[in-house]
């Protein structure tokens, strides 16, 4: 008797990160310069911990509800408010296992096995996991360098066909760094609204902006089919606490936070405790981490300009793709001839859509120095090629 | 254009834990004794919380491997090892958002839609969850008071069909207290070899066992379709910290750590760091716990002997069903009329399967005295009825 071991189609199909083959390249490797993590190299804030183990000490450490205790949802609907100039119920704020929790929450409420989702090119690779953990399948819509990596929304809207159940946004942008604007906002809701179709909102960088504000998917009258996802990993550096929020339609939040109980249970109480104490109390962190960030864009733009290497000056997140097209290699094979000639870890754009392979995503996360340097052997590599 | 909001149906088809309807009315009543609650009511003990604090203020707050880290498994795979004196490789071992979190890897990679998975009854409601996420259904097989909660193996044989893919257990049990003993789990084993069969075996339970030792599916020759689950959540009081373990088939493991990636990301660097000092510097608590549990079954089955409630004494993990058929209600309506009559907080059996809506579940997780208040106003109760 053979030992039951195929596994599920749908888990066979998930694509693997590539950036997990760098990584562990990288890891073996000295002298690296790592330009292929995509969280802040500063940790969290040391007042955060001090109050989260305080809060530990004196009894956090049960379960919380399903959907986070009522009074982080509560900070989160004030900041989201404060932020986005709309009101938000809490009771619409799911707190998630970051927001690749959140996400998955959507996705797995939002389409059933057999329908579509158009996702954008580039983007965030686990994006194509999730739909097809879901059983659905995924199109996807260009996103164009010299619109700054904003899309068409026309061809968006003609990509859309009777099994088409949502659209996944995601600005600011991984791996593009940009930041999509009013129209380009405004007209994609507009489509949703009349092709009667769900937004999942992946605005996970919303305070990581360098040139305009962040433009959220909320109060554009599409509140019965939005969801939005953001957290605590990047705007507040607590990328290891898995804490995030989904923004659910009123109409699917008690599907939203049934469904943590048989995937999650519920938060970790000692992050809860810790978004508590970063919202409460340190509100002006993400400002802090954002204008560090403009800094490290700034020299990563200075350093190669002229190159022509830049496929869009980043407006936000802390991505830039690189176009590595004259090199005449595939992303892969270019992330790893850069790691092993000049000890650069890069990210191969082939995992983040089909028309992605000529890019190389570099995160600009890490300190500047180690940034100019991993820059200017960038250069050195391309000259050289 | 009406707005889509029809969920997918095997969200719509989740069940509800009827705890929470009990948890949220206990919650606006005084002086409730609180028998409904699944988690111990010592909080994590100090050391563990200082320690994950002094490694998150030395950077332990980013993203960690998807499967944990090598440290943590390796300490798991070793806790594993000598309690069920088999040798455990860590490279089988993936650190998961709790032991909720394991059994959904598990049950994502064993069952396709349409397939089928037999369950306990009684036996906890995330399970039925989880296998209706997952596009499948399920089949429950009895397990009998008279014989400790254990079932008969040929029956689980009798219900195989040809679309049956698994067996889940659960021992010790919630919500029975049963510990099943070595010829039941070796007879289960043999089944589940003969007819090809997975099997989950969710041991969150393990170290809180009173009368005799856990018995584990672990050494019995079924490693290749084996799925062991279990965690930190009950042995070390750390709900809270969401973090458990799975141990999976060597062919499928990889599979098992690539879904953690679009579902959760990683396990809380935090949680982890606090597992690693649970495990390395405090392993005696489980022991310690398991001690306080004893005594509390003790005070329960004490309180209890002679008025027939006992469906059968708890020889493991901290809960009692009591069985109340002579009130002539259903195990909501006795659940309801127990917390209003009595203040008691007890979870109905109607939850747990479609033969045990004549329990309430008692969790003798609180402090022995008012455990004890607890047994006498249900004994109040019961001789009004």
């Amino acid at each position: 008797m053979p030992h039951p071991s195929v596994l599920p189609g749908k888990i066979e199909a998930l694509p693997r990160s590539q950036i997990r083959r760098i990584m562990a390249l990288a890891a073996e490797m000295d002298d690296v310069v790592h330009l292929e993590v995509g969280e802040p190299a500063e940790g969290t804030r040391a007042e955060i911990i001090r109050d989260a183990m305080e809060a530990a000490l004196n009894g956090a450490t049960k379960y919380v509800p399903n959907a986070g205790s009522p009074a982080l949802r509560k900070l989160i609907a004030e900041r989201i408010s404060d932020r986005n100039r709309v009101a938000v119920d809490p009771g619409r704020v799911v707190a998630t296992t970051g927001a690749v929790g959140a996400l998955f929450t959507a996705m797995s409420l939002v389409v059933e096995p057999g329908e579509e989702v158009l996702l954008p090119d580039p983007g965030w690779t686990n994006y194509q996991s999730m739909v097809l953990f879901a059983g659905a399948t995924f199109r996807t819509y260009p996103l164009y360098p010299e619109r700054g990596f904003e899309p068409d929304p026309e061809e968006i809207e003609a990509l859309i066909g009777p099994k088409t159940r949502a659209i996944l946004v995601n600005s600011p942008g991984n791996p593009t760094g940009a930041v999509w604007r009013a129209p380009c906002i405004d007209r994609v809701a507009e489509i949703a609204r009349a092709r009667n179709l769900h937004v999942i909102s992946d605005e996970i960088y919303e305070e990581m902006t360098f040139d305009a504000d962040h433009v959220s998917f909320m109060g554009r009258d599409i509140d019965d089919r939005l969801w939005v996802v953001s957290g605590f990993s990047k705007s507040f550096a607590m990328t290891g606490w898995r804490i995030g929020w989904l923004v659910a339609p009123a109409h699917s939040v008690e599907s939203a936070i049934a469904l943590q109980e048989p995937t999650v249970s519920c938060i970790s109480a000692v992050s809860q405790a810790a978004a508590i104490a970063a919202l409460s109390k340190y509100p002006q962190t993400p400002g802090e981490l954002a204008a560090i960030y403009r800094r490290r864009r700034d020299i990563l733009v200075e350093e190669l300009a002229g190159s022509g290497l830049i496929a869009a000056r980043p407006a936000g997140a802390f991505y830039c793709l690189i176009d590595i097209t004259r090199t005449g290699m595939s992303s892969m094979e270019a992330a790893l001839d850069l790691l092993e000639k000049k000890k650069v870890a890069a990210v191969p754009g082939g995992s983040f859509g089909p028309r992605s392979d000529r890019y190389l995503r570099l995160a600009f996360t890490t300190s500047d120095d180690r940034l100019k340097t991993g820059c200017r052997r960038i250069l050195e590599w391309v000259s050289e090629r």
